[in-house]
């Protein structure tokens, strides 16, 4: 075999890989009973690793109230001084099995989504969407919202899990993409699809009155509850596929606001970055481009497993938020079919004739064709302490896929 | 004013009705509680007016089935023996308010949906949908499913919609509208969020444990149960605009498997009819056109206030139902506005660019244009006792709309 047939063979398995996984939610837990490494006064974060004294506004605010929230400190003052101090343990979700939304913190006591791949076996594990925390905002209000989860509805919905012995998330995504959802911002659909197991499950369990209600109401009222778990399922299923030798096949994208990164099988965890990109977006009452950070979480992982943005033809309804027509949107969902190695056998899109989501994307297509991976994502503050200010379409850097390439190259001692 | 003024200002008021539309559930009842006239020995039917002998199979089964349910007969032959006797009083579901979906039938003690306009204060009722039995289906388990609606799961839905006291469903419609359904066949998104308001109501009623899981069960695992929610608002909506001197808005069509039949807003309650046509359709395994039954049910109520086919371009799931592809499916939301008085406010399709669902057939435009109104259906046997056998799309007969413009330019002595 040539170096051209072993990649076509490598890439053929990452998508196979790809299209087999099979993501169950087996427990809402802690993230320091779960979480492989998470200990003592850390917090994980979105994107690729970068230092505190780096980091973009929001990411700031965002670790600023998760060390409030943990108890760490009492004030913004406080915390801050304990982070310049390095007293504070910074690092990449990435690379404990991981995922976050938008700033994407998570500490020990948070309770995060478990998903396990049946098919694989590996485990991935995402932060809730609360509010407005992860994008920034420390006020009392967003912290509420973090100690929420921790107190009412996490514990009751994880005895209802376990009532239940798990809940198949396949199912409710694959339905979920013929009701328009796209699962990077659009989540109405699984959300109201996943409340339903979950109060079947709560219907079965031994809880207190009032925490159920409390929790059954949130739940049947929370549009986004399902960001969390489509991103665990992303990440669940894109970890199988690295390591693959000769595999050009992308295993994950993630921006920390300020660096843009993604993986690529063959080339393990190494990451490949270029600075984040600004993301073209429409913007909430009060706030405007000028104030906007650039592109920022590991939601990306969403598209790196062909939903997203790559699925935006079928979800026409986002459009409302992150600007574009219906048309533009089918075209990116059809564009993205020249950077990947292939479609789903079972996530199809009905406004594309039922055919399946374009998935694996190629480092190579991306190169050749000068065609990025599209995104659409939320956008933050470029200062610490303010909640969502707006939503937006933004393309991954030509960057990141080139410098991948290079690598690649280097790796295998290809010719030019 | 002259007779074309009059009528545009008619057809406006007319449709501003339809627009003002706001449908709220109230009850969940059994049909003699509720239902004008609906009393003894009576079963209520689709479509214009029939007597039994020309009834078509499909509505006959549905019948037989339906006094066996009632326990007024013990076999089909002698069910079918009172209905040849004429024991058994048979009246067209619009007579009394109501509609009901396929053989649409209704007697005393099976439980309705009781939907009322809250704009105008007039309730309209259908049926549930639990089966086959609607489709002519009589066999034990199509009456099973008659018989659990009315012990377990219309009395614990009716106890919990009491405790939240009522259910708006504008904002239902309006969310599931953008998610895909198109709310005659495909009602994935709207039963959905349905189930997700009933197990809230339910988590807040004292119920038994046993009769409220199985409800939750059935509520939350049931993808067509907003059918008869949909058609009841129809009902609700389309009723106002009854009546109205001069409008030429068509107000109900519906379907006995004979006759397709139109009423007209300025003809009041008369029926315009024409032999029911031929639904082009997908069939299931084991059947085929040839066994097909004509085109049945009052379901085209929803049609009427610009539902089911009239927003097709935005529920291309179904499509895999009735077939077609996503440009046809497109195509026939937009072909629709040239027969209709105008948009609406409120119920928006994503993938039109977010424009206003074509509502208020205007008779004129259709004999115009010879465009007629699209509608997507499911398809019975041509003979009693069989479920479901396909579903399609089909268009409601010229010549319905032909009659009643000879009947309007008669009453209001339009010259040629």
């Amino acid at each position: 075999m040539d170096i051209k047939q072993k990649i076509e063979k490598a890439n053929e398995e990452a998508a196979h890989r790809l299209n087999m996984g099979d993501p169950v939610l087996v427990d809402i837990a802690p993230a320091q009973e779960v979480i492989p490494g998470m200990q003592g006064k850390m917090i994980t974060h979105s994107g690729p690793p970068i230092e505190w004294q780096r980091m973009c506004g929001a990411q700031r605010g965002a670790i600023i109230g998760q060390v409030i929230y943990e108890g760490w400190a009492t004030s913004i003052e406080e915390a801050t001084a304990l982070l310049d101090q390095g007293k504070i343990r910074l690092e990449p979700n990435h690379q404990h099995q991981t995922v976050g939304p938008m700033a994407g913190t998570i500490s020990p006591s948070a309770p995060v989504w478990v998903v396990e791949n049946k098919t694989f076996g590996n485990r991935a594990y995402c932060r809730q969407v609360e509010g407005n925390q992860q994008f920034g905002d420390y006020s009392e209000e967003a912290l509420q919202g973090l100690r929420l989860w921790r107190d009412v509805w996490a514990p009751t919905l994880r005895k209802a899990l376990h009532t239940i012995g798990g809940l198949e998330l396949k199912p409710i995504i694959t339905k979920a993409l013929q009701m328009g959802d796209e699962l990077h911002n659009r989540h109405t659909a699984a959300s109201s699809l996943f409340a339903n197991a979950m109060a079947v499950a709560m219907a079965q369990t031994e809880l207190p009155k009032d925490k159920m209600l409390w929790t059954l109401k949130y739940v049947t009222n929370h549009e986004l509850i399902f960001l969390g778990l489509a991103m665990a399922s992303g990440k669940a299923i894109a970890d199988p596929a690295m390591g693959i030798e000769y595999s050009t096949v992308v295993t994950a994208m993630c921006r920390n606001g300020i660096e843009f990164g993604i993986r690529v099988s063959a080339l393990g965890d190494e990451w490949f970055t270029a600075p984040s990109p600004k993301v073209d977006g429409l913007y909430l009452p009060g706030y405007t481009a000028e104030v906007a950070g650039m592109d920022m979480g590991d939601s990306a992982i969403t598209e790196t497993v062909g939903w997203g943005a790559f699925t935006i033809g079928g979800a026409p309804g986002i459009l409302s938020l992150v600007g574009g027509t219906p048309e533009e949107a089918l075209a990116y969902s059809r564009e993205m079919k020249k950077i990947t190695v292939t479609t789903h056998p079972t996530y199809r899109l009905p406004a594309l004739g039922f055919a399946g989501t374009a998935i694996g994307i190629d480092i190579r297509k991306v190169v050749q064709t000068g065609i990025t991976p599209i995104i659409d994502t939320a956008i933050a503050h470029k200062d610490p302490g303010y909640p969502k200010i707006g939503a937006g379409l933004v393309r991954a850097p030509l960057e990141c896929f080139k410098k991948a390439l290079i690598a690649f190259s280097r790796k295998y001692d290809v010719g030019k």
